[in-house]
């Protein structure tokens, strides 16, 4: 057999291998990797009794729990069967020939805030006689819980929700589809191997407890939120979508991109440090565009952040709540310090009040038929790059 | 075969059958319904290959999806088997004998703020200079997500978070366990037959799709929730637990407890209206009792809601959001008017200013040691009581 051909500059070459849950015509959906444009039915590979039973569910969970040892283990083989060319005849599909499904069944999926670029745009926007950050924020990595039965993968149409939203001025709210739909461009965190109820998960657990990250959408209905979040925060104005993209890139391939972050001021509480007298907190060099009917509209990059990975599962799980294969954590809306790096439409727009232009047209919010897509890539070895693909959703109007 | 004896005012006669999840030492987890104080074991009565299956899972997740009218099916096939005494040998247990289990695996679990007491309670406290309600309080009810994974069911002890907080008056957060550890007294309800993505469940589809009703114990941790909850709601002080009840009460059970509540005004959008002209929103006569170390100090009933469940789930679905079966969606805090109806202790000590009395001692908030449990029954058919048994939970002093 000859080896898959990877071009030089592809974002999916050796150093990658992400996962994802792939079905061709007939067959059930399971797991494979991504190698160049071409798909590997890790079914099909000679790894164990034990893997081909995990490879052959539908959700990575199986595999996820196995936990960090038998994830570098199968990430070792595939890359000496790749690399040797050693593939069964009928274990490789064309990327562009399979269906990809939800990579993971979620547990959890909690949203963190942990842009200050964000965070500050948006108390900027709503509180603009106040401090632009709440109290809390530079103590605490700030979160609320999201609604994981409605995460999708990438593709997936997005119906435009209906809901309650108070128009500006007026005393009784209506109901109807929303009238300022939003994206949110975030990285998310794939919970591996979890943990038990009671356990706080410390900093220096990262690595073993995490096993890789997609892209996500965080869909928002900014009408619907505005208008239910007090006391208690976002609901329906979030619940009603969450997409993903459908490739899980391993932590493992993700080592190259880790870039220390400014020293955080006020220095954190120790439960939010690692050990490690050197310890800083770290970002990822993922380098987003945003892509609103085809024309590029943001490129915000990860290493924005101001709260690193590694704190944002420590506070998830500071109280004792438990971890479980497949619960997501994401970032929050990814924005940068400049105006291009806006990671939503809240900010590029002022909250409606700026426009941006979007093939010739000037546009505030997403309109149906509208596609937004997300794609990344992050820092790789020897100036490579590690790809995410793409999580993309076409807005259709909402139901009668 | 003798029929079980069944005392006239027992709680757990024919008429309430609630399904849990039990073993017995060297037996697996598997379903059983409660009559008087036997369990008896569902995969060992002639119930059909389909419904052994399903009972013999280790949650009830499997029946839940079968839907309304296998659930009705099965329910009147128990009564006539339990009425005339035709249980094989071996197949019951006394309830004294058994482990019971989380009856569900929990899907979601969404928290809404349904009681006006409760609501306006928490206004006079944190905000005594603006009205007690929230602007939208009155047009929807208000919501949150809490954390699915960290449910846990009855007698599971509740170890005391950490987490920051800040004292009154400092300006610096401080990180340790919670000092102002609380209950909160609701009922939750248990999605059985889900419902896609994009397809709102209206108010009239609440039977069809609801299955039944547990007790919860929306454990919180005031000074951790205070401290974080700006701008995005409740995260870490509440994900730590969650407590429910072992049996699932069928809605089936609990029509003799329907009662209309008053008219609500403003009326509500015709979203969260049933279709018939005779429509009114209805509550549930449910009296609850909550013991602080054996003595009762609140008596709530889910009568004084100001949201009908069915506006719960229109409210939780209206934008599209999925339901799927396991989902929990609750009550919020059962407050009544009378202030031994306040079913949180932030309410019953006005945020930790005016002590409860509890065997003789002077008390704020939770202590390690102390034993907090909810039980409840409901208004049954004929004058007799349908009974939730109890959610109970211990404090443990806070890990080292």
């Amino acid at each position: 057999m000859s080896p898959i051909e990877v071009p030089a500059d592809s974002p999916f070459g050796l150093d990658n291998l992400p996962y994802g849950v792939f079905s061709t015509p007939g067959a059930p959906a399971r797991v494979g990797v991504r190698l160049a444009d071409t798909v590997v039915d890790l079914t099909a590979l000679p790894l164990g009794d034990d893997a081909a039973e995990a490879f052959g569910q539908p959700t990575l969970n199986a595999f996820l729990a196995r936990g960090p040892r038998r994830w570098a283990d199968i990430r070792a083989r595939l890359r000496d069967l790749l690399a040797a060319g050693d593939i069964p005849p009928g274990a490789t599909h064309p990327v562009a020939d399979v269906t990809m499904h939800l990579p993971v069944q979620v547990g959890d999926f909690a949203d963190f805030y942990a842009s200050e670029h964000h965070a500050a745009n948006v108390g900027r926007i709503f509180r603009p006689d106040s401090p632009p950050l709440p109290p809390n924020w530079k103590h605490l990595p700030v979160a609320y819980h999201g609604r994981a039965g409605t995460v999708v993968v990438s593709g997936t149409d997005i119906v435009r929700p209906r809901g309650q939203r108070r128009p500006r001025g007026e005393r009784a709210p209506g109901h109807g589809p929303t009238l300022r739909l939003d994206f949110e461009a975030e990285l998310a965190f794939v919970v591996g191997a979890g943990s038990p109820l009671g356990e706080p998960v410390g900093v220096d657990e990262f690595d073993a407890r995490v096993f890789g990250a997609v892209l996500l959408n965080d869909w928002s209905a900014r009408d619907l939120q505005d208008w239910e979040s007090r006391p208690l925060g976002p609901f329906q104005g979030k619940s009603f979508a969450t997409s993903v993209s459908a490739w899980v890139v391993p932590m493992a391939a993700l080592r190259a991109a880790r870039v220390p972050l400014p020293p955080q001021d006020p220095p954190p509480l120790p439960y939010l440090r690692g050990r490690a007298p050197d310890w800083r907190p770290w970002g990822l060099d993922v380098d987003l565009a945003v892509t609103w009917n085809g024309e590029v509209v943001a490129r915000p990059n990860a290493r924005d952040l101001y709260w690193s990975p590694d704190q944002l599962l420590a506070q998830l799980t500071a109280n004792g709540a438990a971890t479980r294969p497949g619960d997501l954590f994401a970032s929050g809306t990814l924005s940068g310090p400049d105006r291009h790096q806006r990671a939503c439409l809240l900010e590029l727009t002022w909250n409606g009040t700026e426009p941006v232009t979007v093939n010739g047209e000037r546009r505030l919010f997403l309109e149906d038929g509208d596609e937004l897509a997300i794609s990344a890539t992050a820092v790789g070895e020897a100036g490579g790059r590690v790809g995410f693909g793409t999580v993309a959703g076409r807005v259709r109007p909402a139901r009668p």
